[in-house]
C-alpha cells in the first residue's frame, strides 16, 4: 500500500517516542508513522467504511515498532475522521500520551511544503505528448500556489506561504462521484477494475462531440469537432433507441448477469462508460481549479489528494484543462506521495525533527 | 409542446411570407413562426433524433399556414444541426425562396434581448424561499449580463450589448450528462420520469454530506454540516458492502424486471440518484457560471436552455449556487422561454417587424 520514503541520514525522531499520524477522510484513511532509529517514513492506507481494521493496524504498528507500549505512543489525527472518529481512537487507545487533533488545511499545506522541498523527485508535471518530468522548484517559484486536494469531494486552496492560507472553494465532483456512479453503471467492484476500463474505452460512443452537433469543424466558436459538446450526451438519444426499436429489456442496461452485461454491452460498453465519466469529472475539476487560479490570479496549481492514484489517463486530463483554459499560461503539478499531504503535515507538526 | 405568445396588435410580418425559424440542437430542434395576419408566435419542439419529425412538422407547418406554398416560405435556420442538416433541409424544401443559416449566439443574444424588453412577465427570478417574482429590467441595468445556455452541453458567453458578446467558456456537464447518465442507471425513458423521481428522493442516501465525514457541524471550512462534500459518495461504500455482504447478484444495480428493481433499490431508489445527479449537474453548472461571472466582473447571469424546463428545483439549486458563491452579490434570472433563445432570434433577423 505505502510508498515509503527513505532519507540520507536519519533525520527524525530524537525523542523516544513513536509518532503515528493519521488522516481519516470520507472514503480513505491514511496514516504514515517513523520507526524510532530509522531513515525511513511508512505510508498505509485502509478505506475509512473498515476503519475497525484501520484501528487493528495502528494496534499491529504500536505492537511491532514500540513493543505495544502505548505509554510511549503519541497519535496524531486530522481530517474529518480525526472529529468523527474522535471518541473511538481514545477507546482504543486509552494509554497513550495523547491523542492530538489537528486542522485538516494546516496539515495539508505543511505537508505538502515538506514534499516539495525536502522529497527528492517528489513533484512532477505530466501530459502525454512530454511524458513526465520532474521538477526541482527553487523555494521562490512555489509561492503562491493553488492546491487542489480530490479525494470524495474536492477543495480548493489559495496558498501563499507555508503559513498563509485560505479555501476558496471546492466541488462536490470528486472521486465518491466518479467511483460511485461507474460502480452503479458498470458494477466494478475495485478502482483498479475501472481504472482499467477506462484506459482501454472509447468515450466517442457515449459522448457527443461538437462534430455530432454541427457535423463539420466549427472554428467558429474555437472548439474543434473532437471537443466534448456534451459527456454522455449519446447515451439518452441510443437509450430511447433500443426502448422503443429493440425492445426494453433486452437492451436497457443491466449487471445481474454477464449474459446481460454482454447483451446491454453492445449499446454502452464499461470500458467506454468509465473513460467518459473519468473525463468528465477530471475535465471539470481542471476548469474549476483553473477558474479559481484565474479568479485569484496564481500561476501554479498542485494536485493532490488520492483520487489521482498516479493514474496517467487521470493526471493527462487534468494538464490538458489546464492548459486549454489558461491557453497554456497556468502548470498544473503532481506529486508521487498525492495521497498523504494531510499525515504528513501532521507528523512534521508534531515529529521534533532535528534538522529544526 | 409550445409555450405561445399573444401580443396586442399585429407587430409582424408586413411582408407576404411565412417564416420559419428553426434552432437544431444536440438533442431538441426546436422552431418558432408567426401565422400571417396573427398576433401570435408560435412555438414547437421536436427531438434531434426525430429530425424527419421535425422536417414533417416543418411541411405541416407549411401546409397549414401557407397552403402548402414554399415558393412564399422562407426558412431560418441556426444550431449545430443548421450545419449538419442543412442538406436535408434544401432536399426537404427544394422550392422554398431561401434558406439562410444564421450564427447560433448572434441568435441566441438577439432572443434573449427581444423576451427581457419585449414580451412581459418573460424573466423571472426563482428559489423556494422567496417563490417566483417577475423582473420588469430598465434597459440601463441590463448589460452586461453572462448569458448560460444549458442544452445537451452548457455555453456560457459575455453579452455586452445586443451586438457585442463573446464565448467565455462552457462546460460537458450539462442536459445530455444528466439525462445520459440517469437513464443508464435507472432505465428510465422520459425527461418528466426522472424529473418526478428527484422530486420525491433524497440525495442524502447517496451523497457523503459534510457531516457524514466530520460527523459534527465543521464551521472553520465555513460548511455546514448538510453540505454536499461528495456527490455519490456513500455509493461506492455501500455497493462494495453489498457485494460482499448480501452477495454481488441480488444487490447490485439493475433495470432488467421491476422485480430487481425494487431488490435493487433496498440499496438506491432511483429517487435518491436521480435527485443526487439533478443537484449535482445543478450546482456545477451555477459554480463555473458564478466563477465565469466572477472572472468577468459581470453581476447578472441569465439562464436558457431547454435543461431547465421550467423546473421548480433545477432553478432553486442554480440560484442557490449563485447566491452561495458570491455571497449574494450575483444574481440568477431565468425566462418563461427559456429554450426558445436561438429560434427567436433567428426569426427576428429576418422578420421585418411594423416596429422596426
Amino acid at each position: 500500500m505505502g510508498q515509503n520514503i527513505e532519507f540520507q541520514e536519519n533525520q527524525w525522531n530524537s525523542t523516544g517516542l513513536l509518532t503515528i499520524a493519521v488522516d481519516i477522510g470520507g472514503s480513505l484513511a491514511k496514516l504514515v508513522f517513523n520507526p524510532r532509529n530509522c531513515r525511513t517514513l511508512i505510508f498505509e492506507t485502509v478505506e475509512t467504511e473498515k476503519i475497525t481494521e484501520f484501528m487493528q493496524l495502528i494496534h499491529r504498528i504500536i505492537k511491532e515498532y514500540n513493543s505495544g507500549d502505548q505509554a510511549t505512543t503519541r497519535i496524531i489525527a486530522t481530517g474529518g475522521g480525526a472529529y468523527k472518529f474522535n471518541d473511538l481512537l481514545r477507546s482504543e487507545f486509552p494509554r497513550v500520551i495523547e491523542i492530538a487533533r489537528l486542522d485538516e488545511m494546516e496539515c495539508l499545506i505543511k505537508g505538502l511544503d515538506f514534499l516539495i522541498h525536502e522529497v527528492p523527485e517528489e513533484v512532477f508535471t505530466y501530459n502525454d505528448l512530454d511524458g513526465e518530468h520532474v521538477v526541482v522548484p527553487e523555494h521562490a517559484k512555489v509561492y503562491p500556489y493553488m492546491l487542489v486536494n480530490i479525494g470524495s469531494g474536492v477543495s480548493i486552496s489559495k496558498v501563499d506561504s507555508p503559513t498563509k492560507f485560505t479555501r476558496v472553494g471546492g466541488s462536490s465532483l470528486g472521486g465518491g462521484t466518479l467511483w460511485g456512479l461507474l460502480s452503479l453503471i458498470t458494477g466494478a467492484r475495485t478502482y483498479d477494475e475501472m481504472l482499467d476500463w477506462a484506459h482501454s474505452g472509447d468515450n466517442t460512443n457515449v459522448d457527443m462531440l461538437v462534430g455530432d452537433i454541427y457535423g463539420t469543424d466549427y472554428g467558429k466558436i474555437g472548439l474543434k469537432s473532437t471537443h466534448i459538446a456534451s459527456s454522455f450526451g449519446k447515451v439518452f438519444q441510443r437509450g430511447t433507441h433500443a426502448a422503443t426499436a429493440d425492445g426494453v429489456l433486452s437492451e436497457r442496461p443491466s449487471q445481474t448477469s454477464t449474459e446481460e452485461i454482454e447483451t446491454r454491452s453492445r449499446k454502452f460498453s464499461n470500458s467506454d462508460i468509465s473513460k467518459s465519466l473519468l473525463y468528465a469529472i477530471s475535465n471539470n475539476i481542471g476548469q474549476i481549479a483553473y477558474l479559481q487560479a484565474k479568479v485569484h490570479n496564481v500561476p501554479n496549481i498542485y494536485f493532490g489528494g488520492s483520487y489521482i492514484r498516479g493514474h496517467l489517463m487521470t493526471m493527462n486530463t487534468l494538464s490538458y484543462a489546464i492548459n486549454f483554459w489558461s491557453n497554456g499560461k497556468k502548470q498544473a503539478f503532481f506529486l508521487k506521495h498525492e495521497g498523504y499531504l494531510g499525515a504528513m503535515g501532521a507528523l512534521l507538526t508534531f515529529q521534533d525533527r532535528s534538522s529544526t
